[in-house]
């Protein structure tokens, strides 16, 4: 299990009439918390685009249990419970200070530039291994 | 079991780098699909508002099946399973002609403008039933 | 002088807390505007896009007049002044029936795919010389 | 003149299918950089609507010089030319290290929450001075 924190400060455009954050607004700072666990790991998601992968969004959902208000600073805790092989599952959980206010969860396949699922390259695999022997 | 129908083309706005439609953008269509639901009702969502209801998201998820592309026009099938109580479940389906490519899930509660759970007004209910009965 | 119509209705997710349209919001409305001034000419930028030509935005300016709400229906009005060569101007009005809302501007360069100034393709500049002639 | 400065790392979300940031999500970022220059003058937008005030935007524009992509690290910088009356103008430049890459400008209102213009408060007036004698 790998785990990684971010924090955002809420944006005036992610708010709308109701007041607060917009639910799918969330899904901005799910990725955010990603792209961090992988950096925090030694893999840069641009870098792996660059060498021809993709990791698009299969599945996700949210549950909403408070709302988020505009300037509010927020933690995004976000959690790899297993290995990536062809497709991986990451959690997430939005923190007010200690007060939890939205949970969730993504599903990913690595593929390749023609749409193909693909293992890993090698070298991310490498760090992945590592981080999971930690 | 009520359904409605409703219609987008895919904006530029809403594709990101990977070339086609950003998952979090999918969001907006199914309020769309459920905007248009209550409408085919004679249910208005801003007329709700206006009476002081709210209508928060409790929960969501989607699966994305096939990509969606700029300029795709794109249908969105919006079912209400369920008469709507304190809460309430709505399905989606994203279609691009016959081909379905995303499906979704969202859960709604009534609340009063002090955030507290409240059953839908007797004239919404009424609406409500009345389809229900057809 | 070519002019166009498109209508949009507004959508929850694009107003903020101020409860009326984010500003922001009104660029992916210009935008639909020129898509639509486009395909009424028989220039789809989906197409030109496959040909290796891109259409960035060089400059947009807006004016605010009014706030526009949610549900309500927006008329987008989008004019061409001149021939495109590299480099063209749009014009812009958001009416909420007869009363203006919003006006806008954009500036846009013909690019290929390496990034360089490039006239647009003959079979759109036939059809832009065309539209100019009636 | 104040000037302020605030740093974003573009979102996967901010970009679309040419392949770099969208046009008009640099208003959002504009908006950070203001909220970040009036917190460093010690007014607290999210406070100034407490008490009532709304700051809506006028009137805005941006040149777009150089694409910012996916993973750049910018910075905001924010200018305040004049003292805020009943309305003000501000500039914003973002940079990717010296690299200039959009210019923009916007005009803002104080009104009060019935949409009159108002003098902002005379707390906010006293900071903005302050600032103004530095």
């Amino acid at each position: 299990m790998i785990t990684s924190e971010s924090q955002v400060i809420v944006r005036y455009a992610e708010t709308d009439m109701m007041g607060f954050v917009y639910h799918g607004n969330y899904f901005a700072w799910f990725e955010i918390g990603r792209t961090d666990l992988f950096k925090s790991l030694g893999i840069s998601y641009k870098e792996l685009e660059k060498q021809g992968y993709r990791l698009p969004v299969l599945e996700v959902s949210a549950k909403y249990l408070r709302p988020a208000f505009y300037d509010d600073t927020l933690t995004i805790i976000t959690t790899l419970c297993d290995k990536p092989v062809l497709r991986f599952n990451l959690k997430y959980e939005i923190k007010r200070g200690d007060e939890l206010i939205t949970t969730g969860t993504s599903t990913h396949a690595f593929i390749d530039a023609t749409g193909h699922p693909v293992r890993p390259p090698s070298w991310a695999v490498e760090r992945l291994v590592k981080a999971f022997e930690i």
